[in-house]
């Protein structure tokens, strides 16, 4: 391999790793943004999703259950720390640890809402030339008690 | 182009993305700092200032106006996420999640605290070398109220 | 020195600058997954560490405290907003924003946990090609009370 070649396998990398950070900021932001159709096109069609033991049959029910369940009530989702690692030409994981805000709206059965903190551990396919998030795992450790939200008169 | 004039265009935008994220790194830093004439050199000079639709006549305004209102008081500003594009050879274009802590020393009429969470959507343009932000647009969509600020004794 | 040279210089500088990024996410997720001795090896042997104020005579006795004081109880450490300085080919400086959530085991003379917000100041060395924290003062200018940790039944 010539140096140039080398140097290109280089920046490849370091692309990559720039490219699914920006995927996974465009992950959270669709979530508190509200953009169900947006969040679930972040995924390969068949991506394993498991959150706090709870299985997904698609991303499609992954953001559908997100939808139903937050509905106009805010949230916050923010990811923090990064670890990806290029583990192939178009394959990669990545670790984030994990804070959210989450609420649902008041009213007879609601769940209850929290503060949570976790890590995610995912696997990332680039597909087409773009990256997508294969596997996520999302794991919480502390969950604190947040009052369901209310909607200003 | 040659193979190196590419690699070496590809370069250019990983460190601008870099230098953007440190740029966004001290605007944070000098807030919480209270470094206000630093903060104030982060921007162009006519840069387009909006914080939930609140517009400043310049970055001085700006950093004059956080200056008055907290004082003293400890304040937190953390960005999160960031999605940075470069756009052209000196512009640029970011959107953050932001949480932040903002509270006001107790005392008369004293404007009522907070913990925020929101998005910026900025534009950034590189002056002489350096890159600086030209717009700033912050929107809070979560405010949670805080007491204000009192001096240990 | 070459043109390849010259990119290979910015290559290295880039690849360093994410290197620490993902040496400094271990540091906060080994606190939180209370992999001790994993903690203790992200540091140089003669590293210099101080946390407001107190300093530790070693790695070893940094990590060891973390492990008694905090015993089970889960913590959050997040670090944010670095600002990466390669100073050399082997060192470099770092600014993170800090916020922590740390809770101690209930009972008798048990330390309050506290949310707390902060800064940290650091150096890093590389050592037989890995990058090390060798310098770590961790200053926190907001914290707030938080309860005791009481195991789930």
């Amino acid at each position: 391999m010539s140096d140039l070649d080398e140097v290109v396998r280089r920046l490849d990398a370091l692309e990559a790793i720039e490219e699914i950070k920006q995927l996974k900021a465009r992950y959270f932001r669709f979530v508190d943004e509200k953009k169900h159709d947006e969040l679930e096109a972040l995924f390969t069609p068949d991506a394993d999703l498991v959150t706090d033991g709870i299985s997904f049959k698609s991303p499609q029910e992954f953001a559908d259950t997100i939808r139903d369940l937050t509905g106009a009530a805010p949230s916050v989702h923010h990811g923090h720390m990064p670890e990806i690692q290029i583990t192939g030409p178009d394959t990669a994981s990545g670790i984030w640890a994990m804070e959210d805000l989450l609420t649902f709206p008041a009213g007879e059965g609601a769940p209850d809402g929290h503060r949570g903190y976790g890590q995610y551990r995912e696997g990332y396919k680039k597909v087409d030339g773009s990256w997508l998030i294969d596997s996520l795992v999302l794991t919480r450790f502390r969950v604190d008690p947040l009052d369901n939200w209310v909607a200003d008169d």
